[in-house]
């Protein structure tokens, strides 16, 4: 593992981008977000998924020059198409966009269907807090997990994200709808240990903490059993409903990759065209001391808020570097080459 | 465990609280909201709920004549202070008054600060879904359940509600944050039997399905681990924020049983305007179709969609009586006597 500073790592990945065919603002502004990423040490969507999206580029799955394209305007919704472009670029015009809108009219949701992987959910959410915007978005992806009491897979993992705005750094909620991804099966089997908590059933059908054992079943667990089970199809059927989009049985159809023609939405609210900007400060304050107040359970681990950290890592490789897999970096060095 | 007609059971706890000082047409109301919770299986928020409603009323923890006004109209937002009059009838305006904002706007949004226990969220969720509208909703209520990796009790289970129409019936989620409740804990107890999967930890910090040791510890466990937990706080900052009412620390200090003073939130689409209800149709349909097509772990137990149980339990019921434990509803006729 090095360290690689962040401008380095920006522009690396840019040029990455550019020979796979994007222009030199597209690739910068999608280098950006997956640097930001690695920096906040969510290393799985940031570097180390530049190599798989550039296949994708290659492959013609994601086209590098679409544009979304607007399909419906009702006021506080728009509804786009986004025309299977670059998904962090859509993301970030969608939520741009929400943000646009919300300030308009207090609240907001764009709907966005068609579009690509946007790597990881919460860089939305923290852009639109970091701009006094609170923000609720998610996406459908293709099937990955079994619908609880279900041996196949056929529900999405459909990240959801919750940002709130704060004065002292934005509280931001990016979790996905099973309880481990496979990237986190993937390390855990390679350093040899067990999940700390069950992440699946074997293909026996007990739980286990295995990963091994849970890539071989594929019955990877949904967060809460039933409860996230029920989150995931939720999620789906309302972004790919609003959006006028596919749903996770019509991204299998697809089947281009990971999230090709998904379906996303971006609600946000605007506190200070709301007037609540000072409530909002209040509640968020007294709940982060609450819950940062608790009596841990390990004396030597205090308890956090989401978000928090992400905060910490990111202070931390903004001072020392990012960290690298050797072998990846060396990859993106030979793409951008 | 007998069995008694849904006309029976709503007249009769109609009469409890009128005795408790509601009005006719109140009572009535919020009778007929439990009596179809007690219908739809959802005994611990339906009948089983009467008594302890009935001494929130008389305790005047509960307003029984006081109405929601309206704090700030922002189009297709609003707000309102529910003035702690009773949860059912807020959140029955709140519901009624989004689903009328979506009408004319497409999407709209209700907070409502300052209410007391809303009973069963998915009443709400099934009420808007059953209208052809989709619902989105959430409360927030006083800390039953410690952060991810605290000992004491910080968060709310904050339940969460998302409803979708369909024609062949809604396809309705309501689930709490925690992954199970303290009656579920109680009915496991009592019955001698453990929990199906763990529920929380026991005083020594060991993950447990022991309902007994979960309640001894009051470490019961958030859903999906910190994934609940995060959702909690999220979900909990938001409703507070956006009614301009109170968190869960602020809950806690009014200290007036469960969820009296707590902030609510309900967003709605209405299809129909948006000129989306034949692709949700086709959204809906399609997943539904898929989930129910899963390859079931158990060859006896089919996979279900989330309300597909609650339809089958209604259908049940109103053919054959709804069930009740009898100690209860003797305590309800003796209310209503």
């Amino acid at each position: 593992m090095g360290r690689i500073a962040f401008d380095e790592m920006c522009s690396t990945v840019t040029r990455a981008f550019v020979n796979a065919g994007m222009s030199e603002d597209k690739a910068l502004r999608s280098a950006r977000v997956h640097t930001e990423s690695s920096l906040d040490a969510v290393y799985s969507h940031g570097l180390n998924r530049v190599p798989r999206f550039v296949e994708y580029l290659q492959k013609g799955w994601v086209d590098a020059d679409a544009e979304p394209t607007l399909l419906r305007d009702m006021g506080p919704m728009e509804v786009y198409d986004g025309q299977r472009g670059p998904g962090i670029l859509n993301a970030l015009t969608a939520t741009d966009r929400t943000l646009e809108l919300a300030a308009q009219h207090g609240l907001a949701i764009v709907a966005l269907r068609n579009t690509t992987h946007w790597m990881r959910g919460g860089a939305y959410g923290w852009r639109a807090a970091e701009q006094g915007k609170i923000l609720i978005a998610w996406t459908n992806t293709e099937s990955c997990m079994p619908a609880w009491g279900a041996k196949d897979t056929r529900l999405g993992n459909n990240p959801f994200v919750m940002a709130v705005p704060r004065k002292e750094g934005p509280v931001v909620l990016d979790m996905a709808m099973s309880q481990y991804s496979y990237g986190k099966l993937q390390t855990t089997r390679l350093k040899g240990e067990q999940l700390p908590y069950a992440g699946g059933f074997d293909v026996d059908g007990n739980l286990t903490t295995d990963p091994v054992a849970i890539e071989e079943s594929r019955r990877i667990l949904p967060t809460g059993f039933w409860k996230g089970s029920g989150l995931a199809i939720m999620l789906d059927i309302l972004a790919a409903a609003l959006s006028e989009g596919s749903a996770t049985h019509q991204i299998d159809g697809i089947d281009q990759g990971s999230c090709t023609g998904c379906s996303q939405i971006f609600i946000a609210f605007d506190p200070d065209r709301l007037g609540t900007s000072e409530h909002l400060q209040q509640a968020v304050n007294g709940m982060v001391d609450y819950v940062n107040g608790s009596q841990p359970a390990d004396p030597n681990r205090a308890v956090t808020h989401p978000g928090q950290n992400t905060v910490a890592a990111r202070m931390d490789q903004q001072k020392n570097g990012i960290l690298v897999d050797d072998d990846i970096w060396r990859e993106v060095v030979s793409l951008a080459g």
